[in-house]
């Protein structure tokens, strides 16, 4: 919203500043940071009460005082507000992400209300198949928006560690699409093959949603670690973005230019401040757990900003962290079934797995980070090695 | 040394990567981490007999375990090599840094050696006069190698804020100078005001130093809190060091184009891999503190960065902790003398005043990382900012 001050920056040089996207991004990481640090405090009293999970959370922890649930919420109002008042609020794929984080939010609020209403086990909640058919339905329609407002941008993948020449398709009546999925080399397929194309795209980028979304989840079992790396993952992903959006710099790396990028690269850093905020409430001891409402929404929310800047096979980079606390409950629930009632690990995800062998909690949670920090680099990487 | 396999490329493609700074920094980076990481449990069992400082560093931890010191002989190696592995080791600030490090280590060592195998108080070791002057004599050697060197690069300072046009003197027979000191709007001077000018900078040189070396030395009283600071530093630093390096960045952020900051840049990486490698062993529960023979290598290692790039005003931007920490001695001290021993803080350095006032140690590092993170991100602003 600040950024149409810049129109009247005529009258007053100073507010051409809010033209820069830098600026706005770190105004909307600052903002989005505050809301958080300043909020929790406020409310926290009444969360102790209310959103207390009944099942204790770690069993070999009985006489810790609870500790709330829910604590996405306030990460969720924080992003929502800050990209409003410091991105183009006219940009409508910034709405759709808006909206979409939002819905994936109250996804996991139901789960969460669930988990601190009712006595059950912790595995309890939203069963795990209808969590699968929301997303499906929470994706389908907000890439449905995106295709509608910005064309092919759905159909696209950009490969990294491969140089695609700086190319333009007006045909496809969108000044976003760069790369189009059925133009890459790998791809050159006959035009019959877009309904198919289509069909793979809209599967492939649900599982990108739907991974990102359920890795931040289970990785969320540790003080402060999965607020930690998603704050380092934003903040790569803020630095893609801003790549993406910044023309000169997108022909110089061969990345696909989104002229809307640098929006995203905004709301990409209200999510990074509104992650850092919260890390200060929730580093051991926590005060408050984001709970699913946070994980999934967060997940949810990085994956929209790679599909739209159609950097999607990045996700599993800068985000490894999540993919192997993913991989390592894949891999126990299926040695457990193939290999009659063998684990691998000690406990999945593999941060329980560490727990029991006896590392402290705060080296587990450092060693994550990082893994991160070096993910998020690796990541970044692949945008110059080509 | 590696890039000097970038004029094979000819011969083999992929060698021309050496020629990328991005992918130098990058490598210095991981090799420096590695060689910390790897390498502390190597030696670890030799620090615990030999190096375990006498007298009880935390005094209301009597029960815990003895932590060696000196870990930054791991940090300060790391860094040499992984310097003089991935950057142009012919470059010769590159030389005048890593011997200033290496000095300045050496003391911090010195002062580690008397307190581990004499039984003194926490606050012996080196006297501070002592220190001081050693100090001096590094950074006096160092600036007349620069400015032996690098003309009259040892003359400058950047203000962070105004806007300079991009100008180049070649009366001064020295490309890495753009800003002279003496010809900075704010001091139109005549030209026999050069030999003061010359003094002027070498006492504000020498306090940039000094400043950085203690600060971080003061900061080095919590497992993880000045290894992670150094860390976010370091990388601002690196960020600052590319800019200035790279001609069109420079040109547009109007800041000065220093040709050799590239190198630089891959100097502050393998800090950065250095100190991320030694906060796994440093995390709370530390099994190693970098001790004085770190704080006061990567201090001044820092400080000798912001000379080169002629940035020294953000050394207390970016290391804003550090200036905290000073500054809550420097209250301190002033308040217990000129007030008949009234003290503001229960204790100095800060952090010990928050761990009094019973906040747990995890969140007072959390706290001055988060602040860090800020006030990284507010030193990169006033390169955009003008």
């Amino acid at each position: 919203m600040y950024y149409y001050l810049s129109s009247l920056s005529t009258d007053w040089g100073p507010l051409r500043l809010f033209n820069y996207i830098t600026f706005r991004a770190g105004g909307a990481f600052i903002t989005a940071f505050l809301i958080v640090l300043l909020s929790i405090p406020v409310f926290l009293p009444y969360f102790r009460v209310h959103c207390v999970q009944m099942s204790p959370r770690m069993d070999d922890q009985p006489e810790k005082p609870k500790t709330p649930l829910m604590g996405g919420i306030f990460m969720i109002s924080a992003i929502v507000i800050a990209t409003m008042l410091w991105s183009k609020i006219t940009e409508r794929a910034l709405i759709i992400f808006v909206l979409s984080t939002v819905a994936l939010g109250i996804l996991g609020m139901v789960d969460d209300i669930i988990k601190t209403k009712y006595l059950r086990s912790e595995r309890d909640g939203v069963r795990e198949r209808t969590k699968m058919i929301v997303q499906a339905i929470v994706t389908v329609i907000a890439l449905y928006l995106l295709y509608k407002t910005h064309g092919a941008v759905t159909m696209q993948v950009f490969f990294p560690f491969s140089r695609q020449p700086f190319q333009f398709y007006p045909e496809l009546e969108s000044i976003s699409v760069i790369v189009p999925f059925r133009y890459h080399p790998l791809f050159h397929l006959p035009l019959w093959c877009m309904p198919g194309c289509l069909l793979f795209m809209l599967g492939f980028n649900y599982l990108v949603v739907a991974g990102a979304s359920n890795g931040v989840n289970l990785t969320d079992g540790k003080d402060g670690l999965a607020a930690g790396c998603m704050f380092i993952a934003a903040l790569a992903f803020a630095v893609v973005a801003y790549l993406n959006g910044h023309f000169e710099f997108a022909a110089y790396l061969g990345i696909p230019y989104v002229p809307q990028a640098g929006e995203i690269g905004v709301f990409a850093c209200a999510i990074a401040g509104a992650c850092l905020g919260f890390l200060w409430h929730n580093t051991a001891p926590a005060s408050i757990y984001m709970g699913d409402t946070g994980s999934l929404a967060l997940g949810g929310a990085l994956a929209m900003i790679a599909i739209m800047l159609a950097q999607q096979l990045l996700v599993p980079i800068i985000g490894l962290v999540f993919v192997i606390e993913t991989l390592s409950v894949w891999l126990q629930r299926t040695s457990y079934k193939l290999r009659h009632g063998k684990r691998i690990f000690l406990r999945a995800p593999i941060h329980h797995h560490f727990e029991m062998k006896g590392i402290p909690d705060n080296k587990i949670v450092m060693g994550f980070w990082i893994l991160a920090i070096l993910a998020a680099m690796a990541g970044l990487a692949t945008l110059k090695l080509r």
